[in-house]
């Protein structure tokens, strides 16, 4: 035993992260593994493995000597890459200065928030959201300030920007959505991004988007972006990932776009904290984003279906209310009678094999309702709505 | 232009980041590079490329699909393997669960640092010190103590314990080392790392190690452990890295071992930051400590001779002084009648050519010295040495 003063473990560790809340969905997802034959649809992955020619350009950079330290921000080529794919596929200018690489979408979210966020600070997020986000706002010091999208059955989701507003304080520093989203498949409305971003304008805060599932949307090539309507210098990040688009999740590369003033501070973020991405993946990266559309593609296809087969088997269950999503890989669905997510996810693991994300982690207002992600194989998630099907 | 309601950049940004003083070394290292035919030994890269077998074993992972998320303190085998190696090579007993897997040495100071300081708290550093490491003290809000290690021609580095027992108050949070030392390759007595170590457990503090040359002393396997001299609950951080021993400076790989206590904090801090590290990278590093004695042989054979020639050719200058150093990879002296390192590393780089490390980076006490890596080509360092020389 060290003798350690009598100290106790809120003296030991850094206060703000000891006040992190625990993470629901990671016990339950504990929960599932530790049981047999439970087929798990609760994590945001994509079942596919990274195509072969991007793991062959990854590894012709090592072959080539490509294993040194690199610029903190990110190897010229890659900075330059994402500044050409805005423009091929956005047609926006976005000069690869602006452009900052980093180790994941998360460490996008993570600079872009631990930039700005100050202890007391207040974020507006809008929600159901990925529960980390607001777990990163919390470990900053901040509020996350909860304005949830609106569910009807007739018109699906739908945010009323009004409440965002209404809940914009002296403490807001900024207002974070993420379009397409996680879990809903919502996409915000042109209009409602343009008032939103004129209103933070008005207030001197920051915008900030999550456009991770940007390439998602199942009738359009992409949807539509902040920086389609951002001047160079506003207050304005821009959050990119290749983990879902290009099957890279393991990869741990993602991207952040932010005003010239960010770049000091971002760079000495990224330097203080892991000193940027891998050098050679950032080519495998270059590659995706050169070669990556057929993939891109032919992985929607796959989803599409995926989709059209949770909404097969969840219609005939009168209790089980949910919409079609317009985008990205995940059903949301709440079923009537069942107020307890966390209850009901736990009875499905047990009665169903079936392992899901629980509404509760996605924010307040999302008790009743449940994620599941269908970017699997086709025949598993068969399986999966199967079983749901018969437990339901 | 935004309107940003007026707001100032001090509003725009959180505060402790833009306290963060700029880096000399890093203006410096900018006006080499825009300088045509420098010579550049400023940075601590190493100048072999990453070996074959861990770049296969990385290609293997790819192409056997291990491209998705894993576990936040990373892939089980690559635990056990840094657990199987400690065993090894250092012959004691780390359990896996205390094994974090973290993207890169940089990393596994920064979730060590910030997951116990506060804003106000005091962390001790003994100096000379990589300058980052005291960029992270400050950005998590604390101050770094500085106590120098004492510089004789006869005896060479040396630490006085008692220095860092006076420097210490209550708010010290932790006591900070770094051995083998870069930049000045002086290794911490056995006696002196008990005593510190016993220090810290009276008070009730962290001790951090950082002990990422450890493979780089010049006469033995492994330089002490504070993990050899350590029970499994003491408050100890001990930082590790696969860059420098193994070739692996681009790929952002590192390690971390805590106490039990502090599991969770380290996995909610890289959960929060990154979600860990890359997953087929960490199989490379898994190869890495497997096979590679071999490759850290080869490779301090090479550095030791490149040491000689820095020996040799600084020994004729009466004025230049510097000890042989007994690990690392660096040579660290200083010009009698040159009191400013800065001014002296950009005259070298106007005169000689030559791009090297200004003390003043390394700690409040090192202002006449500078810092040169000589972990590159032999002929590469002997033309360096050459203008050196020349110029001095």
């Amino acid at each position: 035993m060290h003798s350690d003063g009598g100290r106790a473990r809120h003296d030991l560790f850094q206060s703000t992260l000891l006040q992190i809340p625990d993470n629901v969905s990671a016990e339950l997802l504990a929960y599932g593994q530790s049981k047999p034959d439970v087929i798990s649809l609760a994590q945001g992955d994509v079942g596919l493995p990274t195509p072969d020619f991007i793991c062959d350009a990854a590894y012709k950079a090592m072959q080539e000597g490509k294993t040194h330290y690199g610029p903190v921000l990110g190897q010229a080529p890659l900075r330059q890459g994402i500044s050409d794919y805005y423009r091929d596929i956005f047609d926006v200018d976005v000069p690869s200065e602006r452009v900052f690489v980093t180790s994941s979408g998360t460490a996008s979210i993570h600079a872009a928030l631990a930039s700005i966020v100050e202890p007391e600070d207040e974020v507006i997020c809008v929600t159901p959201i990925w529960r980390n986000i607001m777990g990163i706002v919390a470990m900053a010091g901040g509020t996350a300030v909860q304005v949830a999208l609106d569910y009807t059955p007739e018109k699906g989701w739908d945010l009323d920007i009004e409440k965002i507003f209404a809940a914009c304080t002296p403490k807001t520093k900024a207002i974070l959505v993420v379009t397409p989203s996680n879990p809903t498949g919502w996409i915000m409305r042109e209009e409602d991004m343009r008032a939103v971003f004129d209103f933070t304008r008005t207030r001197g805060i920051w915008m900030v988007a999550d456009e991770v599932y940007g390439r998602f949307a199942y009738d359009v090539a992409k949807t539509p972006s902040f920086l389609e309507m951002a001047e160079p210098d506003d207050l304005l990040y821009v959050i990119n990932s290749f983990s879902k688009a290009w099957a890279m999740t393991g990869w741990r590369l993602g991207w952040l776009i932010g005003p010239d003033i960010s770049q000091k501070v971002v760079q000495d973020l990224i330097l203080y904290e892991n000193m940027g991405a891998s050098t050679f993946s950032q080519y495998g990266a270059l590659a995706a984003l050169r070669d990556g559309e057929e993939f891109i593609e032919s992985q929607k296809a796959l989803w599409s279906e995926n989709l059209d087969l949770f909404e097969e088997y969840m219609t005939p269950h009168d209790k089980v209310i949910f919409s079609r999503p317009q985008s990205t890989f995940y059903g949301f669905f709440k079923v009537e009678g069942q107020p307890d997510c966390i209850a009901l996810c736990r009875d499905l693991i047990d009665r169903a094999g079936v392992s899901l994300a629980p509404g509760r982690s996605f924010g307040r207002d999302f008790e009743g309702w449940i994620r599941i992600c269908c970017a699997v194989d086709k025949e598993i998630l068969r399986k999966a709505l199967e079983r749901l099907s018969a437990a339901l």
